[in-house]
């Protein structure tokens, strides 16, 4: 049969900012079908409803190849297809197909410095619902914190559409997490080390889907090229700041990992090795010069005082109090040294600052970029553009529930097998 | 047809260290048969000659596919195939097939600080001539340098089969390289500033094959990672230095080339922001404290010395003068601190120093080691090995010649109508 979905073709991943892209080897017409099913999810998952013809142009596929998969998709619950109303261009109109988002979500989780969050993710990546919940600063308790989070959770689903299905969990912790088997290896700022949060809180839930972690700057990374300022762009270095800095690196449009997928420590770059002492136990780390402990303190204020003291900060520079002007251009200076290295070394078109980075660049944007234009080589510094994060404090969860949607974006048959339903 | 090789399966390139994965979209039969085709060539190429047998393991393509396509190589004159002696194992023998290296070739230039060389580089990736002349560190004309270098071409080619196909030209330039016009950006250390070296060089060959241009740090990688210690290793980061320091990231096995080919000035990183004034203009960047010059003035000898000075300077180490023995510990220490800080952004498994680094390394292992000890997060330095490159001086050498092999790895077929033959 003519595009019979199984033997139509190979499947090529190119949705704009994918971290995976997959290649399809063997023979077997089943492992082709199933990757052209995830082909055109991820297409509609990252670039929204596409009519039929667009999904031709977008996947190589034939035009009755693409009718089936649809098809499949639909009978299986992820996609929703409306027949168009005509553009004016001859011939028959193609229906659109859309993403079903109530029906299809994943959970994100955000285990911050000072709050908890969590949030359902629609299909095609839309916040459904969201709640987040300060706490105090402190060494935290892995039971209570794992108790808070299922509370938590069963609010959110409670919200959620009877007919809808949870594909899977993303937690998003600040610290050092082991991908390969959801272990935080180190949290310097919850004081944990070595817990197995993902497998603790996946028996905790007692759901059958999976519950993955990483770490908070990675997935504010994997948000900011999936749904924000970065969406498209293929070299990214993403800088996420708070108490603590840590990075995103996106080389071509993909992460750069690491051999046990610990790259990213952006913020234990030494800057000035007989500097400050750093928390990790080594000397003058870049995060030793733009935390937000060090801001706190050179603006004459406790390094402890949190989110306020930073706002009250803020609100002084504004004002023009020199302790305050003074503290941000100290930070500046060391911002744009680290950010000259990173430019230098990674090469990227687009550094996205995140957190409290995103927070103060506004003050800082000459300092910093003086300190690029006398550090970073020109070839490199020529092709880079300095942003702030659009999601702000909401990328970590959205990056967490990306996360979570990479099994059913990556086979979706084979994601329903292990969902968890609302009824 | 069963097995026709025309419409057999997808190409996956999973040659260890390849530098391109490539995927395969569309649906024409002639794209799947050139794609087959640079699988195999480059399984060839990459590791040796290969039983029938193996290469329908390797490549899951099936046992008749295979026969056609080797077929058709050994037609195109890239493979030689002999029936193999019977391993003891049931059945035929299954006929090997192994990479023509003196019938196919590409040229490997280098252009370093002190020298120029030139290999013939065969198929398999064997180095079968190469030239090296000496010459004074200078700013250096860059029309002599072209002369000098077609001259030293002109001696290999004599040196070659008469039935030799010369399948392209890689350069190495000590310098900032742009790789999609294949032109010297800046090259401190020559006096050169945006030229035009590939098509220059291509005039002046009067060839119709190819020049492609690299970085020297670049292209050293490339060479560890085919053919060196890196062989097979997916996450490296590869630190060559000589008077300037540069570096050849490798993530998941494939270059971080950055958005427009500059990543890896790894030089710059800023170490010591308020130290020595660099060549870039900056201050306190790596290669200040751990490049040539450096190490010289700090054992009380001229920072111009070059090769000559090196070699005193560590005989001098080796018999205990302090002078000697304090530099290296100086630059061990600085070297250290750079490692530590890019083992923590990158989380490589594998460190490779090439160049004066790698000759100074069994000097300075312990004090490196100390610093990554006490500077790179623990997750990352547990992972991680720190060697020396074994293919020395001329890794960068190498590399070009890899760098030229690439089109005609990508594309066999299509690489004969643009190939310069001997006679």
């Amino acid at each position: 049969m003519v595009g019979d979905p199984g033997i139509a073709v190979t499947s090529v991943v190119r949705a704009p900012g994918s971290f995976t892209a997959r290649t399809v080897a063997g023979v077997r017409s089943e492992t082709v079908r199933s990757a052209n099913l995830s082909t055109i999810l991820r297409e509609l998952h990252f670039r929204g409803p596409a009519s039929r013809s667009e999904l031709v142009a977008r996947t190589g596929l034939t035009r009755s190849a693409i009718g089936a998969l649809v098809g499949e998709l639909v009978k299986a619950g992820f996609v929703d297809e409306q027949r168009a109303s005509s553009d004016g261009s001859p011939g028959r109109p193609s229906p659109v197909a859309a993403p079903l988002a109530e029906r299809n979500v994943t959970v994100g989780v955000d285990v911050a410095v000072d709050s908890l969050g969590v949030a359902a993710i629609g299909l095609g990546g839309n916040v459904l619902h969201s709640i987040r919940v300060d706490r105090p600063r402190a060494r935290i308790d892995v039971d209570a914190t794992i108790d808070d989070i299922v509370a938590m959770v069963r609010d959110v689903e409670r919200l959620l559409a009877p007919e809808c299905r949870i594909f899977g969990v993303g937690v998003s912790v600040v610290g050092l997490v082991n991908r390969t088997d959801n272990t935080v290896a180190i949290a310097p700022n919850l004081g944990w080390r070595d817990v197995a949060f993902g497998t603790r809180l996946h028996h905790a839930l007692g759901w059958r889907t999976e519950v993955v972690v990483s770490n908070d700057a990675d997935l504010a990374a994997l948000a900011e090229l999936r749904r924000g300022v970065a969406a498209g762009v293929r070299d990214v270095l993403y800088v996420w700041g708070e108490v603590g800095v840590g990075g995103g690196l996106i080389s071509r449009g993909e992460p750069i990992t690491g051999a046990a997928g610990f790259a990213g420590e952006i913020g234990h770059l030494p800057v000035n090795p007989d500097g400050r002492p750093c928390r990790c136990g080594a000397v003058g780390c870049w995060e030793t010069e733009i935390g937000e402990g060090t801001l706190l303190e050179r603006g004459g204020r406790s390094p402890e005082g949190g989110r306020d003291a930073v706002d009250a900060l803020l609100a002084d520079a504004e004002a023009g109090v020199d302790a305050a002007v003074e503290a941000l251009r100290a930070q500046a200076r060391w911002l744009g040294i680290g950010l000259a290295g990173l430019i230098n070394v990674m090469n990227p078109s687009m550094v996205v600052l995140g957190g409290l980075l995103g927070r103060v660049f506004p003050f800082e944007r000459d300092d910093v970029a003086a300190e690029i234009e006398a550090r970073a080589i020109e070839s490199s510094r020529r092709g880079v553009r300095v942003v702030t994060s659009g999601l702000r404090g909401d990328a970590p969860l959205v990056g967490a529930g990306e996360l979570a949607f990479e099994a059913v974006l990556a086979d979706p048959m084979g994601a329903l097998t292990n969902v968890t339903s609302r009824r």
